[in-house]
């Protein structure tokens, strides 16, 4: 297992590849992280747009650059409104990530859909280690959107599950790790204050929808997303509270410069 | 009738016992108050999630330590999601706050699903003065979520309508009146401009919901969310507009140490 | 063709008109925009009311002061609830404005549920020039929620189609056009980072409706809520990132005064 970090001139090569594109990332997420979801993306130079109003599901899952689904977005849409951007994304070769957040929290139908969606091959998996320990069929435990296990708990359910799936799994957590099933990357730093913002692990997965846009290597592109998420959430840490903090690692996220 | 601040141990006792449990706070509401809300319950150390993706309202609704429903949730769902949640919670004997926003501003339909609920006996109601004059009979006079009357003014209706329904109702306003029916607490202070701040009065709901989910005394846990809210309003006086306001309200929730 | 900017008497005289009125205005718009549209309404004193629950669309729609429509609204409600608000505005004689949000992006049906709106005689339509060159029966080659054109390019589209609608058309960009196809305002200045704050010009909607409620002069209110949000942005422009510009944007919306 390596370390990757900001520091690393595959973090900074990946971040360039993502401005230099500008690329178009179309998301369906829920309400709560939907504004943050699209801040991050426009603060890095992204061009989001998010929901699944009539048509866009078909038509932008296939023409957007890259995709993410959060799959809690089912508080406003049904789940074929989901399949038909899954499937999209899958048959125009767009990259999407699925966050299957609050999945093993004790909604069945709620997991069911999901589930339903690896048909469609997503290019990136990311949660908390709850989430990814209960889609790899452990017990998972969650609550709510809250993870009652840790990212190391996590690492060998991802291990095994990324390299049958043919995905990379991420799990965030006090170490992130990143694995496709054989090449591991671990993520260390950050501020657990991230954890106190609304949304910050679900708009997260737009990032990294972000960075596969473009990515010369993939793997790397999403340990790159949370090497930012990372720096960041870093740079604001001298905010005085969880108020100030979001603002700020919004701010930070806007001002880094991978020739810096 | 006594009054109750942040100065008081009750209130102090009540915040405590939250931050304690952490409690896994679940939530419907409407997507216009959902950021600010999972932000409030997150800045004092809860658990929220928030939405009706699927059978979450089922079961989160019975599993949750204390549920908040926020009638305007009826802009990204139907009237049986909010039934079948309420219903877990009662039936499950979770703790749950109901916001009749903008009941009363003219829209019947609307109205009906509201009163709808009370079958499912909220264990707390909270609103603002035309909402809560007009969910109890009287001419609440609202203008979509504005009231066009004071707290003191909807005070009898409170307490009248909270000792037949059984139940604890908090009108906001320059004062706050917390009231069970026999006894009434009255919360002073806070800034006039967390009227100006979208969904701050939604997301006191969210607070209350969070209090009551391990509360020693119910009325006076209500009654402490208010208390909470006004100093915390107050810690934030200093900004200089609406923006930043939001910004050190927050930032003054997750700074609240109930043993300083 | 003229200039107006925050320093004319026509911006102010119209902005004072909305602060002595604090407009009631009802909103459909998407729920990325919806927390930022309702702020930047609070800032200036109106009072906003947002979204479609149960038949908040045919009550709101027609006693509100005025309306905004935003399309993308359309990822948490039908076509006809949009349309019965529009519908409830136009026959009640209300105020309304329409924001083609993503048409001309290539999703058929969701561009046919905009242009059916037209039928009920839009007071102003807004938007970016990719937008209004579609809307107007131009190619306007918009990326999702982007332009890919600009508001020279979109101006004489605007000054035709406004001209042959009897609506007035305003498109935002480095500088912005307001026209009723016979007269046309221009409005220069602000902050290109209110590109970055998501929902800004979604937000820009909220405010022109506002400014409509109670206009002396149409056309100048619609410019004058450009300029009133070009002087906000030029105000925040010292913020570091994104993150804090969107806070002085708001702060210096709620501090504009049009006595100062």
């Amino acid at each position: 297992m390596k370390d990757l970090s900001w520091n690393d001139a595959a973090a900074r090569r990946e971040f360039s590849r993502l401005k230099q594109m500008k690329p178009f990332c179309y998301g369906l997420t829920n309400y709560v992280a939907a504004g943050l979801s699209a801040n991050v993306l426009l603060a890095v130079g992204a061009a989001p747009a998010i929901g699944t109003a009539m048509d866009w599901p078909s038509v932008f899952g296939r023409h957007a650059h890259a995709v993410w689904i959060n799959a809690a977005c089912l508080m406003s849409c049904g789940p074929e409104e989901i399949r038909t951007a899954a499937r999209a994304a899958h048959e125009g070769n767009v990259p999407w990530v699925l966050d299957p957040v609050a999945i093993g929290a004790g909604a069945p139908e709620y997991d069911a859909v999901i589930r339903s969606l690896l048909e469609f091959k997503p290019t990136a998996i990311r949660g908390n280690a709850s989430e990814l320990i209960a889609l790899a069929g452990g017990q998972g435990g969650g609550q709510g959107v809250e993870t009652t296990m840790t990212s190391d708990q996590a690492l060998p359910y991802l291990q095994s599950f990324a390299a049958e799936m043919g995905t990379i799994a991420a799990v965030s957590g006090p170490v992130d790790y990143i694995t496709d099933g054989s090449a591991t990357i671990a993520v260390r730093g950050g501020d657990a204050r991230l954890t106190l913002v609304t949304g910050a692990g679900c708009a997260l997965g737009s990032l990294i929808a972000g960075m596969l846009a473009n990515a010369e290597d993939r793997l790397e592109a999403v340990a790159a997303a949370h090497a930012v998420y990372a720096v960041a959430a870093e740079r604001a840490s001298g905010a005085v509270g969880t108020g100030s903090f979001a603002v700020q690692f919004l701010d930070h996220l806007s001002l880094l410069d991978p020739t810096e």
